[in-house]
């Protein structure tokens, strides 16, 4: 597996700075050999770290050829001194690469409110450069985890009028509900050639429906962020248009692996013991779909319920009635998996009950609401609320 | 303390109908000897539980005189025979104590989802009448209780011209947490003399203070309902207007029983091990204090770091920064009572942290957030996310 985790043209590197002890991968690089079409989201916070303003002022014009990241250190409210930071390791980068400055972005994770000293960044500035292969994605996965179980990676690939290119994903975050950890990190890059602003239509789109659709416990971070470079290497017509045939080919795959990357994340949530997709139905709006999902998904007395197999169906309907969407109690519809739970607002009983916990038992399982008022959907993907979160979480400092 | 638990004109009582088991009080009756002014205030959710539509319907006229209350089921998502029941508990009560149908309200709290059955009221109809009197009101209190560890009694009075006037308060609420229970109930009486539309304006204004600013975990149920009843038996000036000296005494003493019930509440929560104060100050309007104030004690991640008595402040600007709110991260303070741990955006420091930190070590704390943006502040009263608030809302059934 891990050998395909290479693009053209894109080189990957990773060195022990010591920000997170003595021995664990914690800096990384990302290189493309040649400058990209580049694209961003990040977080919708108004608090963002330095690194976010960085890369929001650098990505203006779209385009971008290295990506340095950091784990341990979040450099999220650090005022000045934050933000001169992540500019002296941009350029500490470009000096060492022979590039531009604005070509270089700038990533971090880990504690906010702590400095990083600029002084570790221009130490391993020579390994790091050193450290660049072709197949050393692996190893920028594993330097990126804070409190990450496994590294998350997935791969694609697509014919294009007869080419073929590829997409590569690396992706970090511990169930977006982090200790003090700054929380979700994706680099994807491919060697297909794309306009630089359809590049971040594209990309926002997907991240609507996969990033964007996960949801631990309603927290977002200061540091979300999610970069795509594209390079051209595998010599495709630049995909100019998003109705072009190339383009839904193109933002079907990666579609397909930013959902793949945001699952991942999910699954790896810290104390999770449930994978849940919650699936609202017949809601009168995309928008009321969501945000119906959303707040079923991140209700603590529905997700503890889940975490206790307990088909609790009246914490759910609760959680639709605070949700600011059009509902009428008496028409919705749950159902867990196959098997339905409620109709018409009324419980069906404790045999229909029976059926509704042994698919709680599952780790993986869907909640369906039926909300009976329009023609619309939206998923939303979240975990259980488990002993482990909180004693996660508490974080006891003795 | 108990004897005191009286108000001239009002009687009450309880008995065990085995809704909760044979050997507890279930049903409670509150009953003004003379129709009162009576004032309402429900939950926010759209799916409102049968006995709240009833009482929002019954209280247009601005009257009633007497209140019955069961716990156990909370008749929430019921349908039409739901509504049925409410109906007819409501005439069974006027029916016994000959009075008109809309003269009696109704609450129920408990498991959603479930039918209650018009039997257990009926038979217990004359014993309840018969157990009425001056002192019952510590078993309503007791009658009440879900998973509440202690009822909630609260009592002010106050003299306005020369007469003494008497509130007493019952609430109950197992932290706004609950496992299925629909939440919270509280019933306020009176021997003042007040009109109608003043105590409702009243009542909604000293509950937005009060049970509207505490927060377990956002969680809003189907039931939530305040009622007043004033019976004008303490022989006082009808109060008429909010601005009237006597009016202004009279909130007064109003704001603070209900805080101190409120109160009561949050400190009762499930697995709560602490009572915090999220105080917001300096934001440009009192509705963005109050989101600020909300969004922080919502937040699973702040609120497990107060449990592990973690000074974790960047959990804290997190949670500014998606509150919505107009928020400048370089000049926001944090304090945790008097000890100052961030200034201007910045942490203080490890010295400062300890200090903090054994601030968290307290049974009760406050959160001080100056967001130095405007003039206006408020205050939200929240408890801890404990491991014991999994354990019991995990609710194994097996």
């Amino acid at each position: 597996m891990e050998e395909k985790l290479q693009v053209a043209g894109f080189q990957a590197g990773a060195v022990k700075a010591g920000i997170r002890g003595k021995d664990r991968l914690d800096v990384a690089l990302i290189y493309s050999e040649v400058p990209a079409a580049a694209a961003g989201v990040f977080t919708t916070s108004k608090v963002k770290a330095a690194p976010v303003l960085l890369d929001m002022e650098y990505l203006r014009d779209g385009k971008a050829q290295a990506i340095i990241v950091n784990s341990g250190i979040a450099n999220a409210c650090t005022g000045k001194p934050g933000m001169e930071l992540a500019l002296g390791t941009s350029r500490l980068v470009a000096a060492q690469l022979g590039l531009a400055d604005d070509l270089v972005l700038v990533a971090s994770t880990g504690v906010i409110g702590q400095q990083l000293d600029l002084a570790i960044f221009s130490n391993c500035m020579p390994p790091l450069a050193e450290s660049l292969r072709k197949d050393g994605f692996s190893d920028v996965a594993r330097a990126m985890m804070t409190t990450d179980t496994v590294p998350k990676t997935a791969r694609r690939e697509v014919e294009l009028a007869g080419r073929k290119i590829t997409i590569l994903g690396l992706a970090k975050g511990s169930g977006m509900i982090m200790p003090n950890m700054a929380t979700m990190l994706s680099f994807i890059v491919t060697d297909a050639a794309v306009h630089a602003s359809v590049l971040q239509e594209m990309l926002g789109q997907s991240v609507a429906q996969s990033f964007n659709a996960i949801t631990v416990d309603g927290d977002t971070s200061t540091n979300d962020t999610v970069l795509l470079l594209a390079n051209g290497k595998a010599g495709n017509a630049e995909i100019c248009s998003l109705d072009s045939a190339d383009g839904r080919l193109f933002r079907q795959c990666l579609d397909d692996l930013c959902l793949d990357l945001a699952l991942q994340i999910v699954k790896d949530g810290e104390g999770a013991t449930k994978f849940i997709t919650v699936h609202v139905k017949g809601a009168v709006s995309r928008q009321e779909a969501d945000q119906a999902a959303r707040t079923v998904a991140n209700s603590s007395l529905v997700k503890t319920a889940f975490f206790g197999e307990d088909a609790n169906w009246g914490r759910i309907i609760a959680a639709l009635g605070r949700a600011g969407i059009d509902v009428d109690p008496d028409r919705v519809d749950i159902s867990f998996d196959e098997v339905m739970m409620v109709r018409d607002g009324l419980g069906l009983g404790p045999e229909q009950e029976k059926l509704a916990t042994s698919v709680l038992k599952q780790k993986a399982f869907a909640v369906v609401i039926d909300l009976k008022t329009g023609q619309s959907e939206a998923k939303v993907y979240t975990c259980d609320l488990s002993l482990d979160y909180i004693r996660i979480n508490a974080d006891y400092r003795s």
